[in-house]
């Protein structure tokens, strides 16, 4: 079964994250929560909290499978701190599974990840997404070289389960 | 006196809205809160409100003499309707005054008018203003071309309000 790396911090779109993340723990999957301060209590833009399950500064990339990028401000929030951006490429450059959802692909383009890979993302971001050599596609979900999964919203959200959890089969 | 649109919604950086408003107005300028919806009270991320004076689909460019857009997650908000885009990109045809600060030239980015242009921004968007072919400088102000100001945070408000005030002298 597999452990996965979410990164989240306040503002996080609630279902896009509860949603998916019990999907994963139905499987069987380990979800863990990733912020810059472990024990810390993250509030949702809808009102949801989720406490934070380790820091930052005390996990490494190899210690999971697959990372997991709720959307909201969370990820713009994120970005701003360069370790959440270095541990996201390293998920990049080891083709592990990444799955991020509405502005989760912010981390990636902060990354210099996604040069002509397929994407989708929020419509805000769809000129960002384009901007760091993506190819963009206005769809419920993009499944790119069988390792990143994307998403746009909250109504993409059974698709956007639905590959993810075919990748950690 | 300059007429300045100022689009702005839920989740502004407060003082990013505030300070640059207040400052204006003492010297004489007229400040007019554009969003969706007329008579709306938004809510600043540190609980301030401002109420609406201008719903989007009641203004035009040429009604105003320049364009102030605050910092926060607004702008990103903002994007993801395509009247401000449009609004924005307006502005900068035709080298009217734009003041974008913090998060703000995320609408000249979905504008795609930042191309050779020198700018600034929050530490988040960095990647995304150089994607954008823009020149980045981590300065507290870049005035480009005599047209536009930006800034990247709240402690740049000195800076970025003694430079807006000079483009409407």
């Amino acid at each position: 079964m597999a452990k996965i790396a979410t990164i989240l911090t306040n503002l996080y779109e609630d279902s896009e994250f509860t949603d998916p993340a019990q999907a994963f723990e139905k499987e069987g999957h380990e979800v863990i929560t990733i912020e810059k301060e472990a024990g810390k209590e993250v509030k949702g833009k809808k009102g949801g909290t989720v406490t934070i399950d380790k820091s930052i500064s005390d996990v490494k990339p190899d210690d999971f499978d697959a990372l997991f990028i709720p959307g909201g401000f969370s990820p713009d929030t994120l970005r701003a701190d360069d370790r959440f951006v270095k541990f996201t490429k390293a998920f990049m450059d080891a083709k592990k599974p990444v799955f991020a959802i509405c502005h989760g692909p912010q981390l990636l383009i902060t990354a210099k990840s996604l040069k002509d890979r397929d994407v989708t993302g929020y419509v805000s971001i769809h000129v960002d997404l384009e901007n760091a050599g993506a190819n963009l596609h206005d769809k419920e979900v993009v499944v790119c070289q069988n390792q990143l999964v994307t998403s746009r919203t909250p109504n993409d959200l059974p698709a956007f389960i639905r590959e993810s959890n075919k990748l950690l089969k």
